[in-house]
């Protein structure tokens, strides 16, 4: 039986097929394309390798599998060593592709909140043509946080920097030095004193035990009055009552989530009636730019490279911490 | 009759005022604070200097006036040297006030288009969540034409770098090195030719009879399918009646209006009904940012230094020119 590259995108052309081919033919390797899961649950045996949007089921059902290679950034429901009928099979996500796409929604969600942009959407909706009393805030000697200092949160504040941001503090769960993209890097032991002189804090973490909720009430009573808060990543990590009830009191002027739960989010869900919330339906990364694709298949290739020689994979997932 | 300093700003504060008052003291100056444009007329024949928002008819009242500061950019309306009972009487402006303010209302806008957020809101407004089909568009990559390279502009540019756009090409009336902000300097006689090769052009340019109608429907032709088109400066640089049949035809993919002919816009203007067209009533500058008000203030009471001391204001306005 040859052996077999299993691919499962959405956002397939023949131009990516032509570069996953190309680098299958040269490790002697065969490619499958499958389109959807559905279609690859027990027809995916010979698969030693998976590349793509794969679901947990077909994980489960590929019974050579060595390395599942996914596609999202997000790869908590992976996690579980008992999916795989290889224990040793190696898992590794596309973190590293989204950090365009999703610096931009999050530079775009903060000037709209910092200029009030959905509220002069209003205005002009309702055929009006004024300028709101109270005035705006700008990045400009804004106090920025960005929760979740890796690959997005890095990328966002490099765009941040030239818009002369009073200060821009990267917090991580681990202490690393900053690559300087920030001002300042601390660990999330201090986060609590952090928050406290933040006036615009970014989240972009991953779904872990450690970040859930990590976002909570107390935390909320923290940050300054009139602060703002943007989330992508994993919605878990934002207790979305209290949110709603600190933009209901004013004391948040406004937030921006990606990322909810539940998702999709109903139609009367109370955080759709929430005071200065911009909702975006989970598009800041998700596989909308053509980047995005291209980066994932050519980050995928290059652990092709890797795997095949034996070496470590470049964006290997430690399936204990989660990401 | 001691020397008069009168000031018409509706974003007075205590602050502001002591800056003033403690400038005007040191050269001999006494002030008076006008509420609004109205209560000056007649009332500032010892005047020799006007700062703020004044209206064309306290300018063309005050016998004495040998310096009207300006506090907006566009000062259009009071190049006609007819107004001024003193032939001599310098002109001055706060253009350097407003670059950071609309330079975030530009990447703001550029994004918003990009990412297709407006469509995005309506999507949320509707109680839906969903990925639009089509995907979405990044500045990475993307070729940005800014037309009218001045003080706006460049702020602009700068922030869209770390962005990493394909080019940043910026077009102005007269050919003057970049500051590095630019990937490349060209003058408008070159413009039908860089329109070709824009993706997102940017319009930040005074109101003087060169910009009127500048892109009108041959140059909008020029521009790619799918291009996008921002604007801010003044409306008359826009063919709307052209902007609104290529947005209908989709030539253009999107664009944003933040000035526009008349203001206030009409609520059955055909403006509104425009296709992914983003309205936005004069904000984008404007006096709402604290910065903004600062700023002008520390460059009225700068170009004070100067005229105390007979020399050139640094913020003079040639009215030939008109900018």
């Amino acid at each position: 039986m040859s052996k077999t590259i299993g691919v499962i995108i959405d956002f397939l052309t023949d131009d990516y097929r032509r570069q996953i081919d190309a680098a299958a033919e040269k490790h002697g390797y065969t490619t499958r394309y499958y389109p959807d899961s559905a279609s690859a649950v027990g027809n995916a045996d010979d698969c030693e390798i998976l590349y793509g949007h794969c679901s947990r089921k077909v994980i489960s059902s590929a019974k050579s599998l060595k390395w599942f290679c996914c596609c999202w950034a997000g790869v908590d429901q992976f996690c579980d060593g008992a999916l795989y009928h290889n224990p040793g099979c190696l898992l590794s996500n596309s973190s590293g592709a989204y950090g365009v796409t999703i610096a931009e929604h999050l530079v775009m969600t903060s000037l709209m909140l910092l200029r009030r942009q959905p509220e002069y959407t209003e205005v002009i909706r309702n055929g009006e043509w004024r300028v709101l009393k109270g005035g705006i805030h700008s990045l400009y000697g804004c106090r920025v946080t960005v929760l979740g200092a890796g690959d997005i949160g890095t990328e966002f504040a490099r765009r941040v920097k030239p818009f002369h941001p009073a200060k821009i503090t990267g917090v991580r769960r681990s202490a690393r030095p900053g690559d300087g993209a920030f001002d300042e890097m601390h660990t999330t032991a201090e986060l609590d004193e952090i928050l406290r002189e933040t006036d615009l804090l970014v989240m972009a973490l991953p779904n872990t035990p450690d970040t859930a909720n990590i976002l909570d009430a107390r935390r909320m009573a923290l940050l300054p009055e009139g602060a703002y808060v943007i989330n992508v990543g994993r919605g878990t990590a934002v207790d979305q009552d209290a949110l709603i009830a600190a933009l209901g009191s004013g004391h948040l002027a406004g937030a921006a989530l990606d990322v909810v739960v539940p998702e999709p989010l109903p139609a009367d869900h109370p955080l759709r009636g929430a005071k200065n919330l911009l909702l975006t339906p989970h598009v800041a990364g998700n596989m909308t730019l053509p980047y995005t694709q291209q980066k994932s298949v050519s980050m995928f290739l290059e652990d092709l490279d890797r795997f095949v020689r034996g070496e470590p994979l470049a964006h290997a997932v430690d399936r204990s911490r989660g990401y």
